[in-house]
């Protein structure tokens, strides 16, 4: 039964004692102690120095009752016995210690027993009496509004009139006298409201704070927090007492905040800021560094060098024990040192990795744990350049954090612009309505694209992920003005030129230019992915379609292509003329030739990737799209087309009409194009069959698979490796190797999932294109969902965008059903899946517990895929 | 074990007699007797007159060898010595007797025996010297032929010799002596090409007919055809060996076919044609009418009223035996009637409901076997007109038989012209590249829909069908030139205005005006389809959109609405415009203030529905379609509807870009906009409310259901079942009643199929919606799948539209998957189907077997989805 369950059975609240320092006393959990209480019980179980006190335990269960008022009483008297300095009693804290972060809801009162005698007292300890007086006046409001409920606005308004009494203007004018005054009045308020005064002794000011805490997590407020972290279970959280180190006044006192690990780097040094005590009347210092010698500041390794140097050795006793990276807060009190809480540090995803890495070399995590520990998606920082967090910022407007990355370019608004500007040497932003495949070569010249149309899988976004470039898509705040080359973003109009910086880690649309930091793969970030490899059972491919994304899919880590698109390869230089001749060819005379003249291209494409990736598999897509993709849209492209094939311009647009479709995405496109046009796949099968030829006559592996996309029925694949077997025997003796390349069917429609067994008898391999078959499940069209899908997360319908994290229940359940049909035919099959999801670490969790064989993303994904699928 | 199937063991071949007319012989089905024999052995064993002779049975397996060459020696011996006239032997007839039809490849053989002897006693015989000349003439040729394997260009060129040698040109002027110089020829011709002579004996004739019969079967020809009839098993086909009936020559000599029943209207009275004996040197006469008195032809009546009296007699016989119409040849040689062979009459649809349910009125059939006689869509003939068979046509091209009916009508190619028209009283055909939902009214007056692009199931084809207009859809010989008000329909050029004829149940687009006939619900078919009610187990309900189309539906039996549209509503008169003013509203109140005004039309629409279909459900479907497909298109309408809601005309366009979608059938549609604008839904909701409070008001008992469009996730229905009892709360204590009212999904998405328990969990009832699901389930757009569905028609991938039969494997797997969820989920919840194919009749067989509790179909198909739910 877990700790938070609500069926728990009711407990009382206990009182635990914690031995400061010098003796290990009980270790407490969260759920019993809240996080201050568990934090000081384990650096208490560490023998570090923590002042003495004790937790009181939550009460589990509404009906369970508050603490028993005996324990507490002794408790309370025995710390105020043994703790006495100078016969003293000291003073104590009281923190409320609940298990999640109650900010405003639960604060902490500081100075129990702090009354006008004991100020009188601590004022001669300190050597200061204003600040005695200064620190009853916080204690009395404190309690005040803590126990006695009593609203700030009282407390200003008393404030107010002491300082007009006194005929100053800032607080801090006030002398001791005047403070004492105004600590008079704010008891008088208390006794007001109330009814009674504040209690006198430090048991019964205990008790009514344990009282208040109590009512606060079960009013309005606390329910609501209650019933969004799971706790509704708690009857009060917990509390801690301790003796009260008063590191705020005086020179050898002081207060702050240390990380063992530097947050950026995650270097083992200790890191951090201290406020020094001061005197009463002083306004409060600003922090100052740790460590460090000679800067402008001096830092607490000068300071106070023993303080420090205790702070050093905290490090390796808190991450051995914790297992991560500590932040520490701590006070001096004349000079001695106090733990007063410690919570797991936030460093950077580099930092993180490495610090994890760290601690298993250490010995104090094992490779599992450190696995565990990292968030995959994290990782996607490491990758790519992130802006500098200290830089200052405009920012512009939001849209979708499409594809990671921070980028400064100017503006353009045509892929002609971009091109001519990044052939002049200028870094641009190319921002458009959407993209289509006719910007590929506008977004390979720029550095990033901004879009104010389409999802995260929208073109703009998958092709930006796929080449790695920056991209934020879907930016309502952004309209453009083509004729008049402006584009007014967030209410601001820019001119085509002026810079912007896009964060496509957040996606931000920011003025000007940004500072950026680089990224590279670190050693620590090697090792854990060394760790992740030798662990996980499915393996990690990589999307890609040219020598370039095969490069860096290789150097990510990538075991092979699991999706090489053919298309893009279309689009480069002049093919595109070549492919819009095949396209509009008359006869089919015409359209052979202009498809042979498109072979020794797609050849050198092929024989590229195949070199780099020698010895691993490479899974090459026929074409997919439908041709009219391939066409120009605007008249004067149109007219130029017709210009130079010699055609009316009047049959080019002729031909680009009848080939538009209402549904391109339900259209004429995928292996329905071979079965229309057999000639097309049967061009590309010659391309992969001499380039494999080529290779293997160099000595080298080249393993091509040849993938056919958008299959509904086993019939298509029949047909389509018919053509294919026919193609091998062009070759004579060789087409024996030939025919022994594997060809599969990309599983992208619900009917492929349904009828995956007849699909599986005929295919090699399949792979699940998650982006489509997640169209075609849900019905969603990647490019127009942007218009509802906001409306569904906003109202709660979808917690996330099912093109970001696999639809388990609907995409899920007939990736399930493919699987075992396809495996009950054909137990052997090798299965992937290369939809956008196969990089989506949550995603690739599910997918991986016996589902697929490989994934394959984007090369940058690449790692995170390695790290995820090391998860269980 | 079926007959036909391919692991029987392999048979001989025996010989079995056909005792003629006087016995009952042994009865041989297809299988082993093919087609001619066993109707010979049938008509045998009724007692009816068939030539004397012998069935020499198939020999089943490819190991099998022929017959026992004594068995078929004693038979031939048997034959010519019992059946010989006068001390002479007769002549035979060898039929080959496949089991399947094998014209031109299986030719019989008259005249078995026809030697130069037998042709000098024939002729005495025959009083006809030159005709027995010319028979033996024909069966030297047709057994040099059949079993010389010779070409008939021999047999021409011996031909033209003899001629040439005789002066003459035409085959009849060639007289007995030169006949027989021809037949001598032939003769020779075997010679030179066998290397032996035609043999000399009946017997042997025989056995070389049989080996060339099982020769041609083993051939390519033959492989084809057992391939393609699953007859691979049967090595040779059966043969029939008879006395030849001879009734070619002599006056008291006629052959002819005659049905039991009039093919037309099926009334039990003998139809047929028959040819009269001639004399040599003749040429062959016209066919004659068998029965009828004083027409312009002599009829059989009239000529043989003893063998007219006979066949009159054998209907009541052969359709008691066969439970069919039965059409029979025969022949009359010398007066006496010989039956020659009976197979299943060809009747009109029409006329055979009337046979079949005569029959089963005589106590021939069951009602159940009459039911499965029907082929339910031959009804589809029987409900709309059809042209006249006898009336002369001009075809200019084919199309998709995409609505059923016959109509004439000018041509027009814009819905303002055809409304125009409409109200001139002109009767017109509205001709488009495609239709929208703009061309509604335009449909509506119009008789007929042409298009040149779309499927079976494009917009045009669905809304001509659910209002019951004849459509040819995709008609690819069809271009429009808008400008010019003409179009080339298979290249010849028409104007506006001239008339055209459209065949909607063959697809065929006809010049000018043709003749049609009517059609209405006969007593017999409303018999035929009492039987279907009592014996289905499904439920049927039409879809209607409108009262004209309620009542229609009512009228042919249908138990309910399935599917009321209410997008349609939204398209007459002047609603559309305040539709268009709902959506351009810029303002929350804009949009109710503009819903407001369309509530009482919705209101009113729902009344009239409820008020026809009193006492029935109505399951009113929210509305479906995206908001772009109410606003117009081009420019000047764009700038029409800015002027009326005093809007500049680029804010309209502005917002029609804005609406604009890559994929709208993946868009923002369905219960989609009821997630982003709910107010539309609460309209519709209160309308209905309104709607069916003013009907209890009177006493009436309307039952409406309110059906969820597009539902992908169980979260969309629970939240839209909210806002209803919302709008129910506003009712007061009413609202009781209405909230019994059944809220249901539309299952027509993959997802909803997957997730059909979490659905079915918060539903009353369940409508698959399989025009949508098909296109998802395939990725099969329906508006572009006319660009490469008929590619996989044609070679063979899919046997059948997905759109027109239900996919049984593919989207019928995800139907059976989400009725077992939802029936696990919720036993009790009801289960319907509303998309096209719950009209098609072999989709709703398969259907019906515990799928689905109903099924909804257009009216005019409510009939023929009452059959084929009761058929087996």
């Amino acid at each position: 039964m877990s700790a938070h369950s609500p069926t728990q059975a009711p407990t009382a609240a206990r009182v635990v004692e914690l031995r400061g320092g010098d003796a290990q006393g009980e270790s407490l959990g969260v759920d019993l102690a809240g996080h201050p209480g568990a934090e000081l019980s384990a650096l208490s179980g560490l023998g570090l120095p923590v002042p003495r006190g004790f937790v009181v335990t939550a009460a589990h269960g509404s009906g369970s009752g508050g603490v028993d008022g005996a324990a507490l009483d002794e408790a309370v008297s025995a710390l105020l016995r043994d703790a006495s300095t100078d016969g003293a009693p000291p003073l104590l804290v009281f923190r409320p210690s609940p298990p999640v972060a109650a900010r405003g809801l639960l604060e902490p009162i500081l100075g129990i027993g702090l009354d006008e005698a004991a100020a009188t007292a601590l004022g001669a300890r300190l050597g200061d009496r204003r600040a005695a007086a200064e620190l009853r006046c916080r204690f009395t409001q404190m309690f005040g509004s803590a126990v006695g409920g009593i609203d700030p606005y009282y407390f200003e308004e008393e404030l107010y009139a002491e300082k007009s009494a006194a005929g100053v203007r800032h607080d801090h004018q006030l002398n001791a006298e005047q403070l004492d005054s105004l600590a008079a009045r704010y008891e008088r308020l208390y006794l007001e409201h109330t009814g009674h005064p504040i209690p006198a002794t430090p048991v019964a000011q205990i008790e009514a704070a344990l009282r208040a805490t109590a009512r606060a997590w079960r009013g309005p407020e606390g329910l609501a927090l209650r019933a969004a972290s799971g706790t509704e279970h708690i009857g009060a959280p917990a509390a801690v007492v301790h003796v009260w180190i008063q590191s705020e006044f005086g020179a050898d006192s002081v207060s702050g905040t240390m990380s063992t690990r530097d947050p950026v780097t995650g270097a083992p040094q200790r890191c951090g800021e201290f406020v020094r005590g001061r005197r009463g009347g002083e306004p409060p210092t600003t922090p100052q560094p740790i460590s460090g010698i000679g800067l402008a500041e001096t830092s607490l390794q000068e300071l106070m060098p023993g303080v420090w140097q205790q702070l050093g050795a905290l490090g390796g006793v808190l991450e051995g024990h914790f297992g991560a990276a500590q932040e520490v807060q701590f006070g001096v009190e004349r000079g001695a040192l106090w733990l007063l809480g410690c919570r797991e540090a936030t460093l950077s995803p580099a930092g993180t990795v490495r610090a994890t890495v760290e601690l298993v070399d250490a010995g104090v995590l094992t490779a599992e744990q450190a696995l565990a520990r990292i968030r995959p998606r994290s990782l996607d920082a490491l990758l790519h350049p992130s802006l500098d967090p200290s830089a200052p910022r405009t920012l512009l407007a939001k849209g979708l954090a499409a594809s990671p990355g921070a980028v400064t370019g100017a503006i353009v608004l045509t892929a002609a612009d971009a091109e001519a500007a990044h052939e002049a040497g200028r870094s641009v932003i190319l921002v458009r309505h959407e993209t289509t495949p006719d910007d590929i070569r506008g977004m390979i010249a720029a550095r990033g694209v901004l879009t104010a149309r389409g999802g995260i899988t929208s073109h703009a976004a998958v092709v930006a992920r796929q080449m790695g470039k920056t991209c934020v898509a879907g930016c309502g705040d952004l309209e453009i003005d083509l004729r008049g080359q402006t584009v007014t973003i967030g209410g601001v109009r820019l001119a085509a030129g002026d810079a912007i910086t896009l964060d496509g880690s957040t996606g931000s649309v920011l003025l000007g230019q940004i500072a950026t930091v680089e990224a590279s793969m670190s050693p620590a970030l090697d090792t854990l992915l060394r760790w992740a490899d030798e662990r996980r059972t499915v393996g990690v491919c990589a999307n890609a379609d040219t020598v370039e994304d095969a490069e860096r899919g290789r150097r990510f880590g990538a075991e092979g292509i699991g999706l090489a698109r053919t298309e893009h390869m279309f689009f480069d230089g002049d093919r595109i003329h070549v492919m819009r001749e095949m396209i509009v060819a008359d006869s089919p005379a015409a359209r052979a030739a202009a498809l042979e003249r498109l072979r020794p291209f797609q050849r050198r494409d092929f024989e590229g990737i195949f070199r780099v990736m020698d010895g691993l598999p490479v899974t090459i897509r026929l074409l997919d799209p439908p041709l009219h993709e391939f066409l120009p849209e605007r008249r004067e492209d149109i007219e130029a087309l017709g210009r130079s094939m010699g055609r009316p311009p009047a049959a080019i647009r002729g031909l680009v009409a009848r080939l538009h479709e209402k549904n391109p995405m339900l259209g004429h496109r995928g292996c329905r194009l071979a079965i229309s046009h057999p000639e097309i796949y049967e061009m590309q099968t010659r391309a992969i069959f001499d380039a494999a030829l080529s290779l293997w006559a160099e000595g080298l592996d080249p393993r091509p698979q040849i993938l056919v996309p958008l299959v509904s029925m086993a019939e298509e694949l029949v047909a389509i490796r018919a053509r294919i077997e026919a193609v091998a025997g062009e070759y004579g003796e060789r087409g024996e190797r030939l025919r022994a390349i594997p060809v599969g069917a990309m599983i992208e429609l619900p009917r492929a999932c349904a009828t995956a067994d007849a699909i599986a008898a005929h295919a090699d391999f399949l792979s699940f294109g998650t982006n489509d078959l997640t169209q075609t499940v849900f019905g969603f069209s990647r490019d127009d969902v942007a218009t509802f899908l906001p409306a569904y997360i906003e109202r709660g319908l979808v917690k996330d965008d099912p093109f970001v994290v696999l639809d388990v229940d609907g995409v899920g359940g007939l990736i399930e059903l493919a699987c075992r049909l396809a495996r009950k035919q054909k137990p052997e099959i090798t299965i992937g899946i290369c939809g956008e999801h196969a990089g989506e670490p949550r995603s690739v969790r599910w997918l991986q517990r016996g589902l697929v064989d490989y994934v394959s993303c984007s090369p940058y994904r690449v790692p995170i895929a390695r790290v995820a699928a090391a998860q269980r």
